[in-house]
C-alpha cells in the first residue's frame, strides 16, 4: 500500500490515518535499535573498573516490546580487537536461527568496526534478557533486559498495579581476560567467588547498607543518591500489587532473593506462566527468570530490606541489598532490623523444595506423552593433559572457528568433528565418587536430531574431581523451551521415568541439576537450526560444559551473509539457500 | 626437477643428493615455524600479570635466518575473542604485501582458532624484530627478534667474535584493554609512564640491581638466577669484539643505552650498514634497531653496568640494568660504581647530535637526486568532539574494517573514505603555539602514489595541545626504507632542501621528528602494495597518528584468500588477481 502514489495531500493524510489504524489493530511493531558495544569505565560496585557497555550504558539498554513485535538491533562492534555477539536469552528464534547470537554456533563473531543486524520476532510475552555469548564477555558486563508485554488486547492471568525489573548479576574485579587465562592454565586457577552481587548493575563492595548488622568491620554506605553504584530503591505505594521481574545473568552465582516482611507469589518462570505459589524467598540460578507478585500490605511507615545472597557455593560475597520503600516513608530511612538471612548455601532441601514447587499454569501446553530419543548426559569434571575441564559423556566441548549453522547447512565436512558424541555413558560409572580415570577427550561433535521428534534429555550429575563434591549446574537450551519432567537423587535408572510429571510440568529454558542428582527434560525438536545446550555458568561453558543440537538444517532459510563471513563459510556468503 | 619421475630408487637417491647440493650452493632455505599466540601468566618485571606470548614464550621465539631465506610462520590464534596479526618490522615484503601483518591494511585480523600463513623472503641481512599490529597488542607483549645473517659466502664489513641480542621494551601493569579505554575516553586518560623497562622481556619493578645508588628506598634485587625476571647477564671474554644487536619495540619510551667504561661503535641501523662512529651512549627510539661493536678492553676483574633509561619524556621509570660480565669475574659480582646516568630527558642537543651522526656506509645505495612528489605532513595533537587525537594535516587516521590492500585491488569504493588527505597544510599554521582551532577531522583516506616515483616526505612537528609542549615521534614506514635527508628546526620552508644530505644519507625504516622541528625523508615507491606510515608510539597510532600510502595496486599479485576473509572482501576470496 503506497500512500504517496495516490497523489493528493489529503488522501495521503487519510491514508496515513488508515495505515495507523491497521497498525494499531495488528498491534505488532518493528522496533529498531542502534547499539554500539564498547569497553568503558564503570564502577558497578563503587570501585572503578573497565566494563563492557552498550551505547555508554551498563547494563545495556532495556528492550521493551509487545508479543508479536519484531526487534531489529543493528549491533556495531566498537571494541578494538575483539569480536562480539549478543544472545537473546529465552527468545526461541523461530525461523531465524542465525539471530541467536552464539559465536561459533549460529554466526561468525562480529568483527571490530562491523555492524550485524539482529532481526527476530518476540513471539511470546515474558521476562527475558540478552547477553554476550563469546568468550566470557557476559561476565565482562555485556547484558541487559528484554521485556515482552502481552499483545494488545490480551491480558496476563494475574493482576498487578505496577512493576519493577531486577536484573541480577555477579561481578569480579579481575578482568575476564585474566580470568580466562587462569581457567586455561596448568596449574588451573579458578576465578574464585565474585567480589559483588549486582542488582541492575549496582552493588557495593567497600561498604554495606546494613553495616551495623555485619560481623565484619565493613563501613556504612553513604550515598547522595546520584552515584551509579547507589542501589535502586523500589518505591511503592501501600496496598498495591507489584510485579517484580527477576532475571539472573550471573557468571557463576546461584542466588536467593527475599524481601523483609513480604511474601512473594511466583507467577512466571522463563517467560511461561506458572501456577501461582507463595514463597518467603526465591532461588534463582543463572539463566533463569521469574515474575513474582508482591502485595504492599505491611506497615507503610517503615522500609524493608530486599536482600540477595549466594546459594550452592560457600559464599564469600556480601549480600546485595536494596530497599522496598513505602511512599509514606523517606527512601533514605534504613530498616532497624537485620536484612533477611539467605538460607544456608548447602541447604539443598530448601533449594529443591522451591524448584520443585514450580508447576505450569493450567491450560499451558502439555508435553507429548512419549519420547522418540533419550539422551543421557553425564556431567563430569575432568583433566585433559593436566588442564581442568568439564565434560559431557566424556567429551569436553571446543567450539570450531566456522560456525555450525553455516557449515552444517552447506555440508562442510571439515568444519567440526564428524564423530557424534554418545547418547549415554558407561553404566558402570560411579557418580558418587571421583572418576577412577579422570581424563577426558575434547571435541566439537554435534547431536543431530530428527526434526519434529520428541527428545528426552536426562542430565546426570556426578562427583567432581575432589571427593564428596558435586555442584549445581543450571543448563540452558537455545531455540526451545523444555518441560521439566522431574528431578531425582543418585543415578537415573530404568523405571525412574514413572515418576515423571506429565500433567503440569513447567515449560522452561533453564533447569538445574542438583548435586549427585538427575533432572529430566523433554522437548520437541521443531525449530530448524543449530542450538547450544550448556551449563549457564560462564566459566563452566568456557571449560567445555555444553553440547550442540542440530536439527532440520535443510529447512534453515537463507542465512544472512554477515553471519557466515568467517572460516570455511567465508566464501559461501553469496550462495543461496 | 621431479626426482620421482625418474623411476629407479637409486636415481631418486642420487637426485636427492644433487638437489641438496644445489640447495647448499644456493644457500637459501625455507624456514618453517608453527606459532600459537595466547595470553599467559608472566612476570616480566617480577610482578605477575597477563602477557601475550607465542608458544608459551615471552618475548616470542627469536627467528634466525640468512639473507635470501624464506620464512614461513603458521600463526594460530589461540586467543578467545581477539583477532591477531604479526608485523615483520623492517622486512620490506617485496612482492608479498599481504604478509606485512597490519590489520585493516594488509590483511584481515586472524580470527580465534584460525591459522594464517606468513610467507615472505628476508632479502637483506640485519637486526629486525616482529610485533603485533592490531589494537595495542604489541604493548601486551606480542613481539620478538628477527635476525638475518649475511648470506653464505658474504661478509659483514666489520669483524666481531660473538654477539648479543638486546630487544628493548617498556611494560605497564595496567592491561592494554584498560589503557585503550582510557585513550578513547572523554575526559582523556593517558597511559602514563611505563612501570618498567625490559631487556629481552626482563625487568625489575620492586627492586633494583643498583639499589644502593638509588635515592629512593627501593630494595636490592636478589636473584638465584633461574627467575624469569632476572637480568640476562652479558658474559664476555677479555679482548674480544662483540656485536650488540639492539632493537626497541617500546610502546612509548625513547631510550638511551650506555655501558659503563666501554665505548660502542655504531655499524648498523635498521638493517643498513652505516659509517662506523664511536659513541659513549646510544639513543634508540621505538621502531629502530642498531648494531654496535664493543671491545672488551677494560679491567677483566670487574663487571660493568649496562644501563638503559628514558629520554624525551620526564622519566618516572627506573633504569633497566644488567651487567657486562668478564669471564674472570663471577657474574654475581655487582659493580661498586653507580650505573651510567642517562642524559637528561630534555637534552635534545644530545639526542640530535647522536641521530645526526648516523651516515650511510660508503657504497650504500644513494637517493635519487630529485623527487617527483613532496608530501608535507603536519603532526598535531587535537580534539574531536572532546576526545583527544593526533592528526596529520588535520586528519586523524581511523582504520576501516575491510583492509585496504584487498579493497583497493578490487576497486571497492565504499571500503574507506574516497577523499584523499592533503599533501600539505595551511601555510599560516603557527607550529610554535597550540592551534587556535584545535578540532580535527577523522578519516580513512589514502595517499595514492604512482609506482616507481620518488617521494619526499617532510614530517613537520608542532606544538601539542598544551603550551610549549612538542614531543618526539618516531615515524616508521612499511614496505620500504627511506633516506633521511635532514633535520631542521621550526617550520620547513622553501630553500631548506638545500641543506639536504644527498651524498650519504642513512637508509632507515624509522626516523624521529624532534620537538618543534622537521625531518625530511625520500623514498622510491617501488613496492606494489598498501603501506602504513605512522608514529611508532603505539598509543599515538591508536589515537590516529598515521597515514596510508598505496602504490601499484594493479601490480599486486594474488592475495591469499585468508588475508581477505573479512568485511567487503569476504566474498572476494576466490577471485583471481
Amino acid at each position: 500500500m503506497d500512500c504517496k502514489s495516490w497523489g493528493s495531500r489529503d488522501i495521503v493524510f487519510l491514508c496515513i490515518i488508515v495505515l495507523s489504524l491497521i497498525h494499531v489493530s495488528l498491534g505488532a511493531k518493528v522496533r529498531h535499535f542502534k547499539w554500539e558495544v564498547e569497553y568503558m569505565y564503570g564502577a558497578p560496585d563503587c570501585q572503578e573498573h573497565v566494563v563492557m557497555g552498550i551505547n555508554g550504558q551498563f547494563p545495556g539498554p532495556t528492550i521493551r516490546a509487545k508479543a508479536g513485535d519484531t526487534i531489529v538491533v543493528d549491533l556495531t562492534n566498537k571494541l578494538h580487537t575483539e569480536g562480539v555477539v549478543i544472545h537473546w536469552h529465552g527468545i526461541r528464534q523461530l525461523g531465524t536461527p542465525w539471530a541467536d547470537g552464539t559465536a561459533s554456533i549460529s554466526q561468525c563473531a562480529i568483527n571490530p568496526g562491523e555492524t550485524f543486524e539482529y532481526r527476530f520476532k518476540v513471539d511470546r510475552p515474558g521476562t527475558y534478557f540478552y547477553h554476550g555469548h563469546y568468550g566470557m564477555q557476559r561476565s565482562a558486563g555485556l547484558y541487559g533486559s528484554l521485556i515482552v508485554d502481552m499483545a494488545d488486547g490480551e491480558k496476563e492471568p494475574f493482576h498487578y498495579d505496577a512493576e519493577f525489573n531486577l536484573l541480577l548479576s555477579d561481578w569480579w574485579h579481575k578482568s575476564v581476560h585474566e580470568q580466562e587465562v587462569g581457567l586455561s592454565s596448568n596449574p588451573f586457577r579458578w576465578i574464585g567467588e565474585p567480589q559483588s552481587l549486582l542488582i541492575n548493575g549496582r552493588g557495593q563492595y567497600n561498604c554495606s547498607l546494613a553495616a551495623k548488622f555485619s560481623n565484619s568491620s565493613i563501613s556504612q554506605c553513604k550515598f547522595e543518591g546520584y552515584e551509579k553504584c547507589a542501589p535502586q530503591v523500589l518505591k511503592v505505594r501501600p496496598n498495591k500489587t507489584y510485579r517484580l521481574r527477576i532475571a539472573s545473568t550471573t557468571a557463576l552465582a546461584s542466588l536467593n532473593l527475599a524481601i523483609e516482611g513480604h511474601k512473594m507469589v511466583v507467577v512466571e518462570a522463563d517467560g511461561n506462566h506458572v501456577q501461582p505459589s507463595a514463597v518467603n524467598d526465591l532461588d534463582i540460578y543463572s539463566g533463569e527468570s521469574y515474575s513474582v507478585l508482591l502485595k504492599t500490605d505491611q506497615n507503610p511507615y517503615k522500609n524493608y530490606w530486599v536482600s540477595i545472597g549466594v546459594r550452592g557455593r560457600d559464599p564469600k560475597t556480601n549480600q546485595a541489598l536494596t530497599l522496598l520503600s513505602y511512599s509514606a516513608t523517606p527512601a533514605s530511612k534504613l530498616p532497624t532490623t537485620q536484612p533477611p538471612v539467605t538460607p544456608r548455601w548447602d541447604d539443598y532441601n530448601h533449594s529443591k523444595a522451591f524448584t520443585k514447587s514450580i508447576y505450569a499454569l493450567m491450560g499451558s501446553p502439555q508435553p507429548p506423552k512419549t519420547y522418540d530419543r533419550r539422551i543421557i548426559l553425564l556431567n563430569t569434571q575432568n583433566r585433559l593433559n593436566g588442564f581442568v575441564k568439564w565434560a559431557i559423556n566424556n567429551v569436553s566441548l571446543v567450539l570450531p572457528s566456522t560456525p555450525y549453522l553455516g557449515s552444517i547447512k552447506f555440508g562442510l565436512n571439515n568444519a567440526f568433528d564428524r564423530k557424534t558424541p554418545p547418547d549415554n555413558y558407561d553404566s558402570s560409572y560411579d557418580i558418587m565418587k571421583p572418576a577412577t580415570n579422570q581424563n577426558t577427550t575434547q571435541g566439537s561433535g554435534v547431536y543431530t536430531i530428527t526434526l519434529n521428534t520428541t527428545v528426552d534429555v536426562i542430565l546426570q550429575n556426578a562427583n567432581a574431581l575432589a571427593k564428596d563434591v558435586s555442584e549445581i549446574h543450571p543448563w540452558h537450551l537455545h531455540g526451545h523451551d523444555f518441560w521439566v519432567l522431574g528431578y531425582g537423587e543418585g543415578k537415573f535408572k530404568n523405571g525412574d521415568e514413572k515418576t515423571f510429571n506429565l500433567k503440569n510440568p513447567p515449560l522452561r529454558n533453564t533447569a538445574v541439576i542438583f548435586p549427585f542428582g538427575w533432572t529430566a527434560l523433554r522437548f520437541v525438536a521443531d525449530n530448524p537450526g543449530v542450538w547450544a545446550f550448556h551449563c549457564h555458568i560462564e566459566p563452566h561453558l568456557h571449560m567445555g560444559m555444553g553440547v550442540i543440537f542440530a536439527q532440520g538444517a535443510h529447512r534453515v532459510g537463507q542465512i544472512p551473509k554477515e553471519a557466515l563471513a568467517c572460516g570455511l563459510t567465508g566464501n559461501k556468503q553469496n550462495v543461496d539457500a
